[in-house]
């Protein structure tokens, strides 16, 4: 059950069909994931979506492939995107993270949030050597 | 303006003096910053909160030391705490952090918080290949 | 699965059935969706909830009525309440949001979140412009 | 700066007076904090806000005040008001909260905020015994 | 479905076993509910959460049970933790909260939630009389 | 002060000049807000996030102007990003929003946040009406 409609036959749309062939020839897999069904109820949202995430998540950049992706969940739990969690916990894998490192991604993660938390709670006045231009 | 007094003396207090000293010891630096200040109003809760962050921050572990300054970040901004953004821009900018790496940083919290509310708007159904015993 | 126990027969308590009637009455169909079924575990409750909700929601205002949705939609998704997300993405389709208009508002709720997310990293200072008083 | 205008002479409208007198009458002090100056923009709004505020956080309920105050706060803390936390931690001041309380309430907003954001990350299914019709 | 395989036999860990048997002693249940077995992936991090979780939340402290677990609740909406709401839910309700209780709770946090948009949506400024050092 | 320095003279980097030049053209005016001087830290950033505001926002495109600065307003708020909330309802504002309009967006904003909160701590289970294929 989503907002949308997922269609039976997306790829019958020529920009779609376009975007899902991208998408299986980058990740070199048959597999097309539910948010790609979801996004082609409209073509032009799924094509800048996908470009967007392919360029930024999907081809070489300053930090490696794995980290990327720790980023990518840290804030989709923080943000409780059940959907995005999953999606990108099964990209960590298959980037080779073990569950080792799943587990410290999970102890950082949270123990962010509480510290955010008492932060806020505590409404810590900022320092001024926080100040990039002040000496540390 | 806290929602605490921040002491003005607070290493009048031996607990606050113990923490206070193994900040510095740890960190090498004579810096406290006001998170630690703040907190002072209760010694067994900033003892607690600096153990804590202590053994997982500023400990070697699995995760390389500027990796988990970024996912905490991430959290802290994902979470909306002006307090923790700014102390730990400034750890992992004394971390090595360069100015590319953080906008690329910026750039992958950024397109998480876009897809996740995509996600979330569209409702998009889990996928069953996420299952972690099923064939990807 | 709820945290109450959805009544087999809510409108058994006249309070209940009262605010269900008006419910039926005020959106012209029969249909009564779990939200105010839940809600009937405290009559008083459903009372006040209703009443706030159809003066704002179910009333002439300013704002018309499909506006007044895709900015409850909005809310709904940035705090990731799953059930709003459909209940009021459902109203807003009831009263003519196009697939398109769907598509522009999903697309604007995450740009917003995008830059959000980057002003609150970059933890953007203030313009005196933005003070009401002062010259623009 | 605001987002409105607050007014140098809000009492000058009779709907702000009759507002401002009840709440230094039911508060039983001469101070009326900016929250209520910043709604006085629109009478109405401000009308109905307090009449909200009052009958639940002002008046005998079957919590007592002071629980409800730390629920307020949790909930402010959680949402990153930095406004809503200072002002009911002065409320929580005002009636009684000692700084040994302060500093449980915060630790336990900041350890759900930690087991939210570990039970999110790790996805964890629902257990059948939280239905509420199922044997505990 | 979870982000980690629920293990169908946990207790193989001894000290996953531990952990459980302590928590069946503490709760005088033999109930193990599903964040634990997810925990149990990492036993570390399964004894520390737990460690943390008993002594706050299965102790006595200043605050007494029900209210503990009110403001677990709260933060747990705020934060949008579908799971987090269920198992503090029952076990608020273990500990005596009713139907009544539940209701005014639910009020509470959704009024806070109101008032929080609203300032937050206002940007109203701080009080000088909310820093605590100031005459109130 | 904030994570980055704001350069004294952006616009002596050519990219810088030419996004700011575009900005002032697109707008008519000479006001440059300090979010793209933060931005210009790191000019390609700078160029895509303008880029992608302008098709949005400074375009015409289905929705009109000001129903378009409403929703940005209304997921800002419920995101807790300070900065935002006050550029957007500037830009509000400039576009034609009057007192009373304002006023009805954060009532609506507000209510949408409590039924939020509402019915995360019910847990309300999502009704089979709102399947897009099911009879309404």
């Amino acid at each position: 059950m989503a907002t949308v409609q997922l269609p039976s036959d997306p790829e019958a749309d020529a920009r779609v069909r376009a975007v899902f062939d991208d998408i299986r020839a980058t990740r070199r897999t048959e597999f097309v994931n539910n948010m790609w069904r979801a996004l082609s109820f409209d073509p032009a949202l799924l094509e800048r979506t996908w470009t967007e995430v392919k360029e930024l998540m999907a081809s070489p950049t300053l930090l490696d492939p794995l980290t990327k992706e720790m980023v990518y969940i840290a804030v989709s739990v923080a943000n409780s995107c059940s959907y995005c969690i999953h999606s990108h916990t099964a990209a960590a894998k298959a980037k080779g993270m073990t569950d080792a490192q799943h587990a410290e991604l999970l102890a950082i993660i949270s123990l962010a949030a509480k510290t955010n938390h008492l932060a806020n709670g505590l409404q810590v006045p900022l320092d001024a050597a926080f100040d990039r231009g002040a000496p540390q």
